[in-house]
């Protein structure tokens, strides 16, 4: 099997041809959300990055084991010094229930919310708090090779003896010593042996709720573990890609390519992917500044920040109209549109259905096809591919309006390029298949209605009662408004 | 809080005053499916009753804690000998993929089929593979209490050793003697004291490829074990209700009470309910007689065994029309009844919709709400619920015909009765406000392809050609068939 297909490497920070490890198989490796809260614009980014990635690798032939995690248990509110509460033990207080219900309640939200944006579910879905007994065992490995150590009952990786062999930083160009002179002297850290160690097992203070046993104490796994532990379970001890949020490179993945390096004595992964992160007029996203949206607030318009609604497809084209390093300023204006952009695109493609061939063509679609697997394989650069794609909906029109003719088999081959590139890898989606019904129903309506007024014009009245009276038998009403133009609805219980 | 309700309990084979240990909470585990094949009829009727169950106690007030597990590791292919391989795994090495990407493909078919029959999540869906640690602790306890024993790397639960202090078979009505004479002498059983004990922990053999560390040995836990594990660590040692399907009562069920009480030296549930099984024109389902029909096959119409589709809420009224401790034999005549039944009761909703109120009233709605109460209160009587509902359909349709009349309060009071049954407690929906834009649709259409044909022969084809051709804008061509009834239909890219 074979491809053209460059990655961005973040670790040798250029663009890399993808050999994978096994062809025809491919491992990728995401790391998923913290379920403590409603899924917001920020999740959306790696979700529809990496959805691009799994469905592109499966176009091309690849078999895919795309593993996501979920993460339920470690990952403390000061996620750098790695201390503070757990964010789900704290949700779960708030909410008065159990953590675990907790996790239930925000998997279900997420699940429900990648689903409107037309993300693939992942082939795995492990879970932190399902995985103890492997973290564990990897933490027996790192405490036997000397990078970990025990101290007061927790477990902390030793990253200067880590240093010593292999480089701590690697990933996020952190240095060292500067992560030394300003990680000094914090409190509650006396059990370390330098103050930038990481935990990897922590011993349960008394109300902590999420505990487990182990051999050093009861207590629950360092929030980076989990992503070594589970990578290495499904993936194996090498694999192709792993991929998450920048904000991710410090400490999470440096952290985890530490573990993974030190447990198994060579590198884990060998591509790097990071997407970028969406700010809000120019704003880092967060919850104490007040521009923190989430994706049912985006869906329903109902938020200070939001002019209207936007679609989840809307969404998923505002994040593919941007390449997946770039940072993305979300704003009403950008999102507005992105709206437009999406709704000419689907328009065109409903325009293309009807397009009567001709004898002979002024567009050369393979050439366009062409361009398209380039962008992409150029990595993934999506909004390339929307710029073609594009040029094919200029086409569409010109067709449309007699400007320009396709031939019959052109026209077959441009219906499999916009199906295959919107449809199948962009994972974009008509919604007015769905919604549209809705959509559909109101056009419908138009016609008849209009199609009573005709009659009341002609004093056919019959048919204008018989009309009013078959709506009435399906629950729709009509009211003749005083300004002559009538309304209709469907009546609720 | 009070209830008036009564619950059957299994383990005393008698109805019971329902009295929760620790009010306003209630908690319920409820034994979930093994997730290694697509959702069949027999899934939907745990589901729906304990869904009941779930909805009527949230209804009256309690705060529900309802768990119930996935099976995704140790339930074998013979479940009373606890003997063959693993589901999931055998099911992975048939689809060539990983045993957990079986799961999570399993799991969301599952996910999506319960949403489609309206049953709300569980506020807890624990994972066995996610409680290895729990189970293994819970086995160190039962070998401490002498009622676990290690055998060649496996542990196996003494029940002969049991029975000196407790019961074996209070719940299935099993002897003993019965069980010794009918499981001697069977190969591969000798690391056994006793034939009928049953596994805690099973040594992996080489090529099983679920398998953890333990004690003991690299190995699985026994099926039974996870729904002590995780009953206890969700609900406590002591929980109210514990739900699950006949079928489970032995060995499952057995084998988890006697689990349970040998570790914690206490009876753990209080109220144990089973629902009764599902027949096909009087057989049981089973794959090898070939009338096993899935859940999208109900609703898809896409088997041998079936005249047309059933809609969820079709099969959904189907399993309520019979008390949860009925068998229900399934045919197409008895969906077919239950379609229609379900389709009167949402076309009488239709019409409280529409009625006007009179100064006077001939029907007593309270008394009608306190009979549907009280067939709740009746250890979850759904099908005489059903039966009042229907009287109140009855009354609509007099009301409408004029026969009866209702008052203003009375038909407010009518209408949240049937909000309150129907839709919150019941769980129906009425299926055509989504679907129903599809079914809209068609009944649109089928007007204006009347008024088109109107038009047509008072030879008005300024009018018919105007609606052809509005209806084309939305991709919609009619076709006049030879028999002169036109077709319609909406073009596909």
């Amino acid at each position: 099997m074979q491809n053209n297909l460059f990655i961005y490497n973040s670790l040798s920070k250029k663009k890399e041809a993808f050999k994978p490890i096994h062809p025809p198989f491919v491992g990728i490796y995401v790391c998923g959300p913290t379920v403590y809260s409603d899924t917001h614009l920020g999740h959306s980014r790696p979700a529809i990055t990496f959805d691009l990635l799994f469905r592109y690798l499966t176009h091309l032939g690849y078999k895919v084991r795309y593993v996501r995690n979920i993460t339920d248990v470690g990952h403390l509110e000061n996620e750098t010094l790695g201390e503070g509460e757990d964010r789900i033990e704290k949700k779960a207080r708030q909410e008065q229930i159990e953590p675990m219900e907790v996790v239930q309640k925000y998997v279900n939200a997420y699940h429900k919310n990648m689903e409107q944006l037309n993300t693939l579910s992942p082939s795995i879905e492990p879970r932190a708090a399902g995985h103890i007994i492997e973290q564990i065992e990897l933490i027996k490995t790192l405490i036997k090779s000397g990078y970990g150590y025990e101290s007061n009952g927790s477990v902390y990786f030793d990253i200067l003896k880590y240093n010593e062999k292999y480089r701590y930083g690697k990933l996020s160009g952190r240095v060292l010593d500067e992560l030394m002179s300003n990680t000094r002297n914090i409190e509650g850290q006396e059990e370390k042996r330098n103050s930038f160690d990481f935990a990897l097992w922590k011993k349960a203070s008394p109300e902590h709720l999420m505990r487990w046993p182990s051999p050093w104490s009861v207590g629950f796994p360092g929030w980076h573990l989990e992503c070594s532990a589970m990578s290495i379970k499904y993936l194996g001890e090498e694999f192709d890609i792993h991929g998450g949020g920048i904000d991710l490179q410090f400490p999470h993945h440096e952290c985890e390519i530490a573990q993974s390096t030190a447990a198994l004595g060579k590198e884990s992964v060998h591509y790097w992917m990071h997407n970028n992160m969406i700010t809000i007029n120019g704003q880092k996203m967060a919850r104490s500044i007040g521009n923190f949206i989430t994706l049912d607030q985006l869906f329903s318009g109902d938020h200070p920040a939001l002019q209207q609604a936007y679609s989840p497809m809307t969404i998923r084209f505002f994040i593919l109209q941007a390449h997946y390093r770039s940072t993305i300023d979300f704003s009403n204006e950008a999102l507005q549109a992105a709206e437009k952009g999406f709704q000419k695109l689907m328009k065109a493609i409903e325009s293309l259905k009807k397009l009567k061939p001709s004898d002979s063509s002024t567009i050369d679609v393979i050439k366009l096809k062409e361009k398209c697997y380039e962008a992409l394989d150029d990595d993934l650069n999506s909004p390339i591919v929307l710029s073609h794609l594009f040029e094919g909906v200029r086409f569409i029109n010109s067709v449309l309006d007699g400007s320009e003719k396709i031939d019959a088999s052109g026209l077959e081959s441009l219906k499999t390029l916009f199906n295959t590139f919107v449809f199948e890898i962009l994972g974009l989606k008509d919604e007015s298949a769905g919604i549209g019904d809705e959509k559909l129903t109101g056009e419908l309506m138009k016609i008849i209605i209009d199609l009573r007024q005709t009659a009341k014009n002609r004093k056919e009245f019959e048919v204008s009662d018989k009309i009013r009276k078959e709506l009435n038998n399906l629950g729709i009403t009509i009211k003749d408004r005083k300004d002559g133009t009538p309304e209709w609805e469907k009546a609720p219980l």
